[in-house]
């Protein structure tokens, strides 16, 4: 595709070519990789460098860096975007689907299809699928091979699922989602109450509802809710290995890194991002805009944007022992510390 | 059903009907959603408020709470119980069997099945299931589609196995288990002998066997035990993405929350309760009636019953930056404080 | 088998009989379980006591413990062995596979597998399984039931893939690797772009590339590279629910527990053992020869090979508490100890 045909792919973004319109580009690449076909683009000021050795057809970066680096570049074909790492996702997209082309949508013969399932036009289903009762298959949403869909299960428009995906009965996908293989919608959530020392199950009668664009990884579990439901917003993305409980509530835009936990009844915010190995305890809220470091407990309703940490620093063994045999004794060194003033009157 | 049949069919409970016994109930709900076919139920006294304006049919409490405030309650049906959660949890399960009762047990004719498998009375199996040699399926069992059971392994009476579970060669099914998608149940402990820098695979020739009226959620993974057996004790409730090692031995009526891992051998007792990416190391033991927080390493064996904790505490980022820095050098600080004691003589 | 087979068919350690070299054995067992047709093997002192006591038909032990202890085993064949848990680990496999020998090669007649597919000699693909265009099936590797295959997925000889593995287009898998059931290889990795408060994904148009001689257990998320590729080397071994994000590079050897995960583009050396729960934050790298434990979180590159930790201490609940609330404060006690030091002149 050429340079300027891509850019005009990419209308959300105010790019305009500087140089080489014409010029033929397949793919992005790594700075270092790139050679005539390929198109790199700057992010950082570290890469200024990489970037000047680079045998790439073309280049994107900001009018602000062309400005002071520009001279650097005269051998490539230039795009200037406020936004290069945007424009890199979203040409990316555009040249993916360029080089392979959606095939056409069928439905192969070995799915197993009950006859009141609803399917729209441009569906595909892969070999070996399952759909049950009463599915809803919305225009272009392809379900992959081996997934299975219990009775009820609504999948929207252009919502994509990957081999070996399984959702429960009822659950609801949204417009354009991404579901990756190996991950579970609508499981029963984790609800026992206890009676004479044994555990006895609450049936999970609610369901998972899923926000249009959202994204959800490999191997991950999304539990419907006991009474309501379990609901993610418009645009989250999930990493893989996540555990959302039920009855969790998460807003829209946000993040979640790998192997996180989420319990039961959370309610979190907007455009809240998580790092990986993190948990939110469950019954508490977090408002929208917080930052969560990896491997962080939320214990307690955050209420305030902002950035929370709470992760033991990690250093070589011998000293950690020492340091975490104090800290075990820690509020005892505060009343050593505190009866040390006192003696002095400080 | 109306409450008084309701009632009838929950009788391991002594909880008697009030007021109402011909009023119709369907489901459970939540206080602010439920109208005239729900039933909801107080559990603690902050619910006292939203379940007096509830427009439900019914309402389940202590007969204690009735005594202080049953005249907020005149208009509803009225379930008196000792313990209204149980109650909940057990009543919801009639509702919901009445609701959607069992479909009638069938063998799919797209299942896979070896000739030597012995299927008993009321057997279930789903689309495109696999049954290798010598398993046993016993009576009124269900394998979800799309699952694959190894050769020799036994699916006790009653067991449901969701769609997607992968059961490895040998592993013992228990009684009524109910087994969620994504789960893996004998897949091989991690076991390999260090030789000239290299890892020498441990053949695991021992499996997994679970007691009755254990439920394990989904995208958990139960090893095969190496030598001995992988255990799980009756009772036993898994939340999803858990990981449980080679030759662990887990008790009874315990209750584990989601992307926790036992390690090897580790023996844990009974009624123990773990929180959410929480963690056990290998090859120690945690006694009856221990309960642990989340996000906590249990690194030596417990003995006492008790409450658990090691969690760092979540702060502001900043807060988090300045304490961890101090905690690096915390033995430091120790040595400092007791040469300000010797000095002042305190 | 006969003791002196068995020796003879495990060449690489240099192990010899010492008596028994016609006795008969059929497996290893624990030593309390351990019977006629068992042999057991000593590898702490701890063991020597149970061993004294067993029933086994022939035991494995190092020479020097021969000399110091060999009396006590008059009863028993005797194998001396500079490392009886390697000839343990070796001489299993030998067992296992004699009592179990591989089923002859086949394709299920079930399996979905385009045209255009290569299929070497000694090629088993099991029930139901999905292979797409261009893949490579190198000789005598396996693909278990209900596997699905991209486009292109490179299978090198004598690899094994359990049932219910998903392997995205493109993805290498090594010889002789072995692929738990539930594992996703190639799965997108978790890339997206801001813009605009919302989340524009970045197409992952790398793969994955497996060494000979990796294990990767069950429930795994190995994600594709975004631009290059995700990388593991030769013979390291990851245990259960494991996440490797894009463009990681691991080493040869290295051996990492269960629910651990490593962020995008770190680079991890060889011989690299990394605990249960632990996780590595993303571009950093880490050198040859760490030992990482459980919990911790590695949040810098780490150039010196060593053990480190990073994992708070396990406490009853009520001394945690007092403790963490002094922790969250450390940095104000660090400037009090100061202010006493600068008090008295220390």
């Amino acid at each position: 595709m050429i340079l300027a045909e891509l850019i005009q792919n990419v209308p959300s973004l105010e790019a305009h070519c500087l140089r080489g319109a014409s010029v033929d580009v397949q793919s992005f690449a790594e700075f270092s990789l790139a050679h005539r076909t390929h198109i790199v683009f700057i992010n950082h000021l570290k890469h200024l460098l990489p970037a000047q050795t680079s045998q790439a057809a073309a280049i994107v970066m900001s009018p602000v860096l062309w400005d002071a680096h520009g001279g650097d570049f005269h051998h490539l074909g230039v795009v200037l975007c406020q936004n290069p790492y945007a424009f890199f996702a979203y040409a990316s997209q555009v040249l993916e689907a360029h080089a392979q082309p959606k095939p056409l949508a069928s439905v192969h013969s070995s799915a197993v299809i009950h006859p009141s399932v609803k399917i729209a036009d441009g569906v595909t289903v892969g070999a070996y699928a399952v759909v049950e009762a009463d599915c809803i298959l919305e225009s272009g949403c392809a379900i992959g091979a081996h997934c299975t869909l219990g009775f009820g299960v609504t999948v929207a428009a252009d919502a994509f699922l990957y081999p070996h995906v399984t959702v429960y009965h009822g659950v609801q996908i949204g417009e354009r989602n991404i579901i990756h293989s190996g991950t579970v919608l609508g499981s029963d959530g984790f609800g026992f109450a206890p009676h004479q020392n044994r555990w006895i199950k609450i049936p999970q009668t609610g369901t998972v509802i899923l926000g249009a664009d959202v994204e959800i990884g490999s191997n991950c579990s999304i539990d419907r809710g006991a009474l309501g439901n379990t609901i993610i917003g418009r645009g989250t993305k999930l990493d893989n290995l996540i555990q959302i409980a039920h009855n969790v509530q998460v807003g829209e835009d946000c993040a979640f890194a790998a192997n996180i936990a989420i319990a039961g009844s959370a309610v979190l915010g907007n455009r809240i991002q998580i790092g990986g190995n993190a948990g939110v305890l469950g019954h508490l809220s977090v408002c929208d805009d917080v930052v969560i470091s990896s491997c962080t407990l939320v214990t307690k309703t955050i209420a305030k944007p902002g950035f929370y940490s709470g992760v033991y620093p990690i250093q070589e063994n011998a000293e950690w022992e020492k340091n975490a045999v104090v800290l075990k004794r820690l509020s005892k060194m505060r009343d050593q510390v505190r009866e040390l003033e006192k003696h002095l009157k400080v």
